[in-house]
Protein backbone atom coordinates (compact mmCIF):
# COMPACT_ATOMS: atom_id res chain seq x y z
CA UNK A 1 0.00 0.00 0.00
CA UNK A 2 1.77 3.48 -0.56
CA UNK A 3 2.48 5.88 1.79
CA UNK A 4 -0.94 8.16 0.93
CA UNK A 5 -3.72 4.81 0.37
CA UNK A 6 -2.22 4.61 4.23
CA UNK A 7 -2.51 7.52 5.27
CA UNK A 8 -5.84 7.95 3.64
CA UNK A 9 -7.03 4.57 5.83
CA UNK A 10 -5.70 5.48 9.07
CA UNK A 11 -8.27 8.44 9.02
CA UNK A 12 -10.62 6.62 7.58
CA UNK A 13 -10.36 3.68 10.60
CA UNK A 14 -10.10 6.28 12.79
CA UNK A 15 -13.00 8.77 12.18
CA UNK A 16 -15.38 5.62 11.90
CA UNK A 17 -15.51 5.49 15.63
CA UNK A 18 -15.86 8.83 16.18
CA UNK A 19 -18.94 9.52 13.66
CA UNK A 20 -20.12 6.47 15.36
CA UNK A 21 -19.95 7.64 18.72
CA UNK A 22 -20.70 11.12 18.56
CA UNK A 23 -22.20 11.48 15.13
CA UNK A 24 -21.63 13.63 12.08
CA UNK A 25 -22.45 17.16 13.79
CA UNK A 26 -20.90 15.89 16.67
CA UNK A 27 -17.43 15.01 15.42
CA UNK A 28 -15.56 18.50 14.82
CA UNK A 29 -11.96 19.25 12.71
CA UNK A 30 -10.07 19.79 15.96
CA UNK A 31 -11.09 15.68 17.13
CA UNK A 32 -10.59 14.24 14.49
CA UNK A 33 -6.90 16.35 13.90
CA UNK A 34 -6.58 14.82 17.91
CA UNK A 35 -7.51 11.36 16.77
CA UNK A 36 -5.37 10.73 13.67
CA UNK A 37 -2.57 13.14 14.77
CA UNK A 38 -2.44 15.04 11.33
CA UNK A 39 -2.93 18.70 10.58
CA UNK A 40 -5.87 20.07 8.58
CA UNK A 41 -4.39 20.20 5.12
CA UNK A 42 -3.08 16.54 6.06
CA UNK A 43 -6.46 15.08 6.25
CA UNK A 44 -8.11 17.29 3.79
CA UNK A 45 -5.38 16.26 1.20
CA UNK A 46 -6.87 12.73 0.69
CA UNK A 47 -11.20 14.13 1.17
CA UNK A 48 -12.83 17.12 -0.57
CA UNK A 49 -14.85 17.51 2.59
CA UNK A 50 -16.20 16.20 6.06
CA UNK A 51 -19.22 14.87 4.50
CA UNK A 52 -17.02 12.68 2.13
CA UNK A 53 -14.74 11.23 5.37
CA UNK A 54 -18.03 10.27 6.74
CA UNK A 55 -19.66 8.28 4.27
CA UNK A 56 -15.79 6.52 3.77
CA UNK A 57 -15.94 6.11 7.54
CA UNK A 58 -19.61 4.78 7.65
CA UNK A 59 -18.86 2.38 4.72
CA UNK A 60 -16.10 0.89 6.92
CA UNK A 61 -18.08 0.64 10.06
CA UNK A 62 -20.96 -0.62 7.90
CA UNK A 63 -18.06 -3.73 6.67
CA UNK A 64 -16.98 -4.37 10.21
CA UNK A 65 -20.59 -4.76 11.64
CA UNK A 66 -21.90 -6.75 9.24
CA UNK A 67 -18.56 -8.54 9.03
CA UNK A 68 -19.45 -9.69 12.74
CA UNK A 69 -23.03 -10.56 12.63
CA UNK A 70 -22.56 -12.55 9.03
CA UNK A 71 -19.47 -14.49 10.62
CA UNK A 72 -19.99 -18.40 10.27
CA UNK A 73 -23.01 -18.39 8.26
CA UNK A 74 -21.94 -19.52 5.62
CA UNK A 75 -21.20 -23.21 6.90
CA UNK A 76 -24.93 -23.31 8.43
CA UNK A 77 -27.10 -25.04 5.61
CA UNK A 78 -30.67 -24.90 7.36
CA UNK A 79 -32.06 -21.62 6.90
CA UNK A 80 -33.87 -21.91 10.85
CA UNK A 81 -30.40 -22.35 12.30
CA UNK A 82 -28.65 -19.42 10.14
CA UNK A 83 -31.13 -16.98 11.24
CA UNK A 84 -30.39 -18.17 14.70
CA UNK A 85 -26.79 -17.87 14.28
CA UNK A 86 -27.25 -14.24 12.87
CA UNK A 87 -29.34 -13.60 15.94
CA UNK A 88 -26.53 -14.99 18.34
CA UNK A 89 -24.05 -13.21 16.58
CA UNK A 90 -25.68 -10.08 16.96
CA UNK A 91 -26.16 -10.52 20.26
CA UNK A 92 -22.67 -11.94 21.23
CA UNK A 93 -20.15 -10.21 19.02
CA UNK A 94 -19.17 -6.81 19.25
CA UNK A 95 -17.89 -5.27 15.95
CA UNK A 96 -14.52 -3.63 15.87
CA UNK A 97 -15.80 -0.28 15.38
CA UNK A 98 -17.31 0.84 18.78
CA UNK A 99 -19.97 3.32 19.53
CA UNK A 100 -22.89 0.64 18.63
CA UNK A 101 -24.54 -0.02 15.25
CA UNK A 102 -23.48 2.33 12.06
CA UNK A 103 -26.80 1.94 10.53
CA UNK A 104 -29.11 2.54 13.24
CA UNK A 105 -26.42 5.49 14.54
CA UNK A 106 -26.63 7.46 11.10
CA UNK A 107 -30.16 6.77 10.59
CA UNK A 108 -30.88 8.29 14.03
CA UNK A 109 -28.49 11.14 13.32
CA UNK A 110 -29.36 11.63 10.20
CA UNK A 111 -33.12 11.29 9.42
CA UNK A 112 -33.59 15.13 10.14
CA UNK A 113 -30.32 15.45 8.73
CA UNK A 114 -27.47 14.54 5.96
CA UNK A 115 -29.16 13.48 2.99
CA UNK A 116 -26.17 11.71 1.77
CA UNK A 117 -25.37 9.84 4.94
CA UNK A 118 -29.17 8.56 5.63
CA UNK A 119 -29.10 7.25 2.09
CA UNK A 120 -25.99 5.52 2.99
CA UNK A 121 -27.99 4.27 5.92
CA UNK A 122 -30.67 3.07 4.07
CA UNK A 123 -28.54 0.98 1.38
CA UNK A 124 -27.00 -0.90 4.07
CA UNK A 125 -30.76 -1.41 5.88
CA UNK A 126 -32.29 -2.68 2.53
CA UNK A 127 -28.99 -5.03 2.15
CA UNK A 128 -29.46 -6.31 5.78
CA UNK A 129 -33.42 -7.12 5.07
CA UNK A 130 -33.04 -8.84 1.73
CA UNK A 131 -30.43 -10.96 3.13
CA UNK A 132 -32.94 -12.30 5.81
CA UNK A 133 -35.44 -12.29 3.54
CA UNK A 134 -33.78 -14.27 0.91
CA UNK A 135 -32.79 -16.13 3.85
CA UNK A 136 -36.28 -16.96 4.42
CA UNK A 137 -37.25 -17.88 1.19
CA UNK A 138 -34.84 -20.56 0.00
CA UNK A 139 -36.13 -22.07 3.49
CA UNK A 140 -39.70 -22.02 2.43
CA UNK A 141 -38.22 -23.79 -1.37
CA UNK A 142 -35.91 -25.98 0.87
CA UNK A 143 -38.84 -26.96 2.82
CA UNK A 144 -37.14 -26.12 6.05
CA UNK A 145 -39.67 -23.05 6.55
CA UNK A 146 -43.54 -22.93 6.72
CA UNK A 147 -45.28 -21.95 2.98
CA UNK A 148 -47.21 -18.83 5.09
CA UNK A 149 -44.23 -17.62 6.49
CA UNK A 150 -43.92 -13.53 5.42
CA UNK A 151 -40.15 -13.48 4.83
CA UNK A 152 -39.87 -9.49 4.70
CA UNK A 153 -42.32 -8.72 7.92
CA UNK A 154 -40.30 -11.78 9.42
CA UNK A 155 -36.99 -9.76 8.56
CA UNK A 156 -38.22 -6.60 9.58
CA UNK A 157 -38.98 -8.39 13.31
CA UNK A 158 -35.77 -9.50 13.55
CA UNK A 159 -33.85 -6.34 12.91
CA UNK A 160 -36.42 -4.14 14.44
CA UNK A 161 -36.31 -6.05 17.67
CA UNK A 162 -32.55 -6.54 17.84
CA UNK A 163 -31.09 -3.12 16.87
CA UNK A 164 -33.92 -1.28 19.45
CA UNK A 165 -32.49 -3.46 22.50
CA UNK A 166 -28.85 -2.99 21.32
CA UNK A 167 -29.59 0.46 21.69
CA UNK A 168 -31.53 -0.29 25.90
CA UNK A 169 -28.22 -2.68 26.20
CA UNK A 170 -26.24 0.53 25.30
CA UNK A 171 -28.10 2.71 27.56
CA UNK A 172 -28.17 0.33 30.17
CA UNK A 173 -24.70 -1.19 29.95
CA UNK A 174 -25.65 -4.55 30.05
CA UNK A 175 -27.03 -7.02 28.00
CA UNK A 176 -30.31 -7.92 29.35
CA UNK A 177 -32.19 -6.51 26.71
CA UNK A 178 -30.61 -8.26 23.58
CA UNK A 179 -30.54 -11.71 25.53
CA UNK A 180 -34.25 -11.05 25.98
CA UNK A 181 -35.56 -10.21 22.43
CA UNK A 182 -33.04 -13.07 21.38
CA UNK A 183 -34.93 -16.06 23.45
CA UNK A 184 -38.32 -14.40 21.92
CA UNK A 185 -36.78 -14.82 18.66
CA UNK A 186 -35.72 -18.16 19.16
CA UNK A 187 -39.07 -19.38 20.24
CA UNK A 188 -40.77 -17.41 17.43
CA UNK A 189 -38.57 -18.88 15.16
CA UNK A 190 -38.87 -22.97 16.06
CA UNK A 191 -42.49 -22.47 16.90
CA UNK A 192 -43.99 -20.42 13.80
CA UNK A 193 -41.25 -20.79 11.10
CA UNK A 194 -39.31 -23.65 11.62
CA UNK A 195 -40.89 -27.23 9.42
CA UNK A 196 -41.18 -30.18 12.26
CA UNK A 197 -38.31 -32.25 11.72
CA UNK A 198 -36.48 -30.14 9.82
CA UNK B 1 -47.66 33.24 33.64
CA UNK B 2 -45.51 36.57 34.00
CA UNK B 3 -44.10 37.30 30.60
CA UNK B 4 -40.24 35.60 32.06
CA UNK B 5 -42.22 32.44 32.05
CA UNK B 6 -43.36 32.58 28.64
CA UNK B 7 -40.32 33.39 27.48
CA UNK B 8 -38.57 30.20 28.90
CA UNK B 9 -41.62 28.11 28.12
CA UNK B 10 -41.06 29.62 24.55
CA UNK B 11 -37.66 28.56 24.39
CA UNK B 12 -37.97 25.11 25.77
CA UNK B 13 -40.96 24.12 22.79
CA UNK B 14 -38.57 25.65 19.95
CA UNK B 15 -35.68 23.72 21.79
CA UNK B 16 -37.30 20.89 22.02
CA UNK B 17 -38.00 20.24 18.32
CA UNK B 18 -34.02 21.10 17.41
CA UNK B 19 -32.40 18.82 19.97
CA UNK B 20 -34.47 15.75 19.16
CA UNK B 21 -34.21 16.49 15.09
CA UNK B 22 -30.49 17.31 15.20
CA UNK B 23 -28.89 16.19 18.85
CA UNK B 24 -27.33 17.68 21.32
CA UNK B 25 -23.74 18.62 19.65
CA UNK B 26 -25.59 18.96 16.10
CA UNK B 27 -28.01 22.19 17.91
CA UNK B 28 -26.24 25.19 17.69
CA UNK B 29 -26.26 28.64 19.43
CA UNK B 30 -27.08 30.15 16.15
CA UNK B 31 -30.14 27.66 15.46
CA UNK B 32 -31.59 28.13 18.83
CA UNK B 33 -31.69 31.74 18.01
CA UNK B 34 -33.17 31.63 14.86
CA UNK B 35 -35.95 29.43 16.27
CA UNK B 36 -36.28 31.59 19.20
CA UNK B 37 -36.21 35.04 17.45
CA UNK B 38 -34.16 35.86 20.58
CA UNK B 39 -31.03 36.93 20.82
CA UNK B 40 -28.06 35.15 22.57
CA UNK B 41 -28.20 36.94 25.93
CA UNK B 42 -32.18 36.89 25.71
CA UNK B 43 -31.87 32.38 25.83
CA UNK B 44 -29.26 32.50 28.36
CA UNK B 45 -31.17 35.19 31.12
CA UNK B 46 -33.35 32.03 31.51
CA UNK B 47 -30.71 28.91 31.19
CA UNK B 48 -27.15 28.68 32.56
CA UNK B 49 -26.01 26.41 29.83
CA UNK B 50 -26.85 24.60 26.81
CA UNK B 51 -26.75 21.64 28.64
CA UNK B 52 -29.70 22.83 31.16
CA UNK B 53 -31.64 23.97 28.04
CA UNK B 54 -31.29 20.54 26.41
CA UNK B 55 -32.56 18.58 29.50
CA UNK B 56 -35.59 20.79 29.87
CA UNK B 57 -36.05 20.18 26.37
CA UNK B 58 -35.20 16.34 26.85
CA UNK B 59 -38.25 16.24 29.57
CA UNK B 60 -40.70 18.83 27.69
CA UNK B 61 -40.55 16.09 24.73
CA UNK B 62 -40.72 13.19 26.89
CA UNK B 63 -43.89 13.99 28.32
CA UNK B 64 -45.07 15.11 24.74
CA UNK B 65 -44.63 11.41 23.78
CA UNK B 66 -45.34 10.24 26.63
CA UNK B 67 -48.96 11.04 26.46
CA UNK B 68 -49.17 10.47 23.21
CA UNK B 69 -48.78 6.81 24.10
CA UNK B 70 -50.55 6.76 27.38
CA UNK B 71 -53.64 8.06 25.67
CA UNK B 72 -56.72 6.76 26.00
CA UNK B 73 -55.47 4.44 28.08
CA UNK B 74 -57.01 4.63 31.82
CA UNK B 75 -60.36 3.63 30.48
CA UNK B 76 -59.38 0.18 29.60
CA UNK B 77 -59.45 -1.94 32.78
CA UNK B 78 -58.54 -5.39 30.64
CA UNK B 79 -54.21 -5.59 30.70
CA UNK B 80 -53.83 -7.20 27.33
CA UNK B 81 -56.46 -5.01 25.63
CA UNK B 82 -54.14 -2.29 27.45
CA UNK B 83 -51.05 -3.08 26.15
CA UNK B 84 -52.61 -3.43 22.40
CA UNK B 85 -54.04 0.41 22.57
CA UNK B 86 -50.84 1.17 23.79
CA UNK B 87 -48.76 -0.44 21.05
CA UNK B 88 -51.61 0.99 18.70
CA UNK B 89 -50.67 4.73 19.93
CA UNK B 90 -47.21 3.96 19.42
CA UNK B 91 -47.83 2.77 15.95
CA UNK B 92 -50.59 5.89 15.06
CA UNK B 93 -50.10 8.55 17.06
CA UNK B 94 -47.04 11.11 16.14
CA UNK B 95 -45.93 13.75 19.21
CA UNK B 96 -46.29 16.81 18.93
CA UNK B 97 -42.62 17.29 19.19
CA UNK B 98 -41.05 16.29 15.94
CA UNK B 99 -37.96 13.89 15.33
CA UNK B 100 -38.98 10.61 16.56
CA UNK B 101 -38.83 9.28 20.20
CA UNK B 102 -36.99 11.22 22.45
CA UNK B 103 -35.67 8.79 24.46
CA UNK B 104 -34.19 6.73 21.75
CA UNK B 105 -32.65 9.43 20.08
CA UNK B 106 -31.54 10.93 23.31
CA UNK B 107 -29.51 7.33 23.90
CA UNK B 108 -27.93 7.19 20.58
CA UNK B 109 -27.28 10.53 20.53
CA UNK B 110 -25.53 10.75 24.46
CA UNK B 111 -24.52 6.68 24.56
CA UNK B 112 -20.76 8.05 24.29
CA UNK B 113 -21.85 11.53 25.30
CA UNK B 114 -23.21 13.95 27.82
CA UNK B 115 -23.32 11.66 31.03
CA UNK B 116 -26.61 14.60 32.28
CA UNK B 117 -28.64 13.54 29.04
CA UNK B 118 -27.77 10.21 28.98
CA UNK B 119 -29.29 9.47 32.76
CA UNK B 120 -32.34 11.74 31.58
CA UNK B 121 -32.70 8.91 28.87
CA UNK B 122 -32.53 6.16 31.25
CA UNK B 123 -34.92 7.41 33.53
CA UNK B 124 -37.37 7.91 30.87
CA UNK B 125 -36.89 4.41 29.74
CA UNK B 126 -36.44 2.88 33.39
CA UNK B 127 -40.53 4.91 34.00
CA UNK B 128 -41.70 3.25 30.79
CA UNK B 129 -40.39 -0.33 31.55
CA UNK B 130 -41.82 -0.25 35.38
CA UNK B 131 -45.47 1.17 33.55
CA UNK B 132 -45.56 -2.09 31.12
CA UNK B 133 -44.05 -4.39 33.33
CA UNK B 134 -46.77 -3.32 36.23
CA UNK B 135 -49.55 -3.39 33.64
CA UNK B 136 -48.88 -7.17 32.95
CA UNK B 137 -48.74 -8.02 36.50
CA UNK B 138 -51.63 -6.57 37.60
CA UNK B 139 -52.80 -8.57 34.53
CA UNK B 140 -51.50 -12.03 36.07
CA UNK B 141 -53.12 -10.45 39.41
CA UNK B 142 -56.59 -9.90 37.83
CA UNK B 143 -56.69 -13.70 36.06
CA UNK B 144 -56.54 -12.16 32.78
CA UNK B 145 -52.77 -13.01 32.08
CA UNK B 146 -50.97 -16.18 32.14
CA UNK B 147 -49.01 -16.72 35.65
CA UNK B 148 -45.67 -18.30 33.76
CA UNK B 149 -45.71 -14.91 31.78
CA UNK B 150 -42.20 -13.03 32.61
CA UNK B 151 -43.21 -9.26 32.90
CA UNK B 152 -39.92 -7.72 32.61
CA UNK B 153 -38.71 -9.34 29.43
CA UNK B 154 -42.41 -9.19 27.72
CA UNK B 155 -41.76 -5.41 28.76
CA UNK B 156 -38.21 -5.39 27.47
CA UNK B 157 -39.23 -6.58 24.13
CA UNK B 158 -42.30 -4.51 22.87
CA UNK B 159 -40.07 -1.36 23.84
CA UNK B 160 -37.58 -2.99 22.18
CA UNK B 161 -39.22 -3.81 18.81
CA UNK B 162 -41.49 -0.63 18.44
CA UNK B 163 -38.65 1.58 19.18
CA UNK B 164 -36.55 -0.40 16.13
CA UNK B 165 -39.06 -0.15 14.07
CA UNK B 166 -39.98 3.11 14.70
CA UNK B 167 -35.85 4.03 13.78
CA UNK B 168 -36.36 1.81 10.45
CA UNK B 169 -40.08 3.74 9.57
CA UNK B 170 -38.38 7.43 10.13
CA UNK B 171 -35.42 5.61 7.86
CA UNK B 172 -38.07 4.10 4.90
CA UNK B 173 -40.83 7.56 5.55
CA UNK B 174 -43.58 4.99 5.62
CA UNK B 175 -44.92 3.02 8.53
CA UNK B 176 -44.42 -0.74 7.37
CA UNK B 177 -41.82 -1.50 9.70
CA UNK B 178 -44.15 -0.11 12.56
CA UNK B 179 -47.06 -1.91 11.13
CA UNK B 180 -45.12 -5.40 10.77
CA UNK B 181 -44.00 -5.15 14.15
CA UNK B 182 -47.50 -4.26 15.80
CA UNK B 183 -48.89 -7.30 13.98
CA UNK B 184 -46.60 -9.70 15.39
CA UNK B 185 -47.07 -8.33 18.89
CA UNK B 186 -50.89 -7.97 18.64
CA UNK B 187 -50.73 -12.16 17.61
CA UNK B 188 -47.68 -13.00 20.60
CA UNK B 189 -49.78 -10.96 23.00
CA UNK B 190 -53.12 -13.07 22.20
CA UNK B 191 -51.35 -16.30 21.85
CA UNK B 192 -48.79 -16.35 24.76
CA UNK B 193 -50.39 -13.59 27.18
CA UNK B 194 -54.24 -13.84 27.45
CA UNK B 195 -55.86 -16.35 29.35
CA UNK B 196 -59.00 -17.75 27.04
CA UNK B 197 -61.83 -15.90 27.40
CA UNK B 198 -60.26 -13.13 29.41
Amino acid sequence: MSKGKETKRHIVTQAATLFNQRGFEGTSLAALMEATGLEKGGIYRHFDSKEAIAVEAFDYAWRSASDTRLNDLDGISNSVDRLKKFIANFVERSPAVAGGCPMFNTAVDNDDGNPVLRARARKALRGWLNYLTSTIKTGIEMGEIRKGVNAKKTATLIISSLEGALIISRLDKDREALRSVQSHLEAYLEAELRLRGK
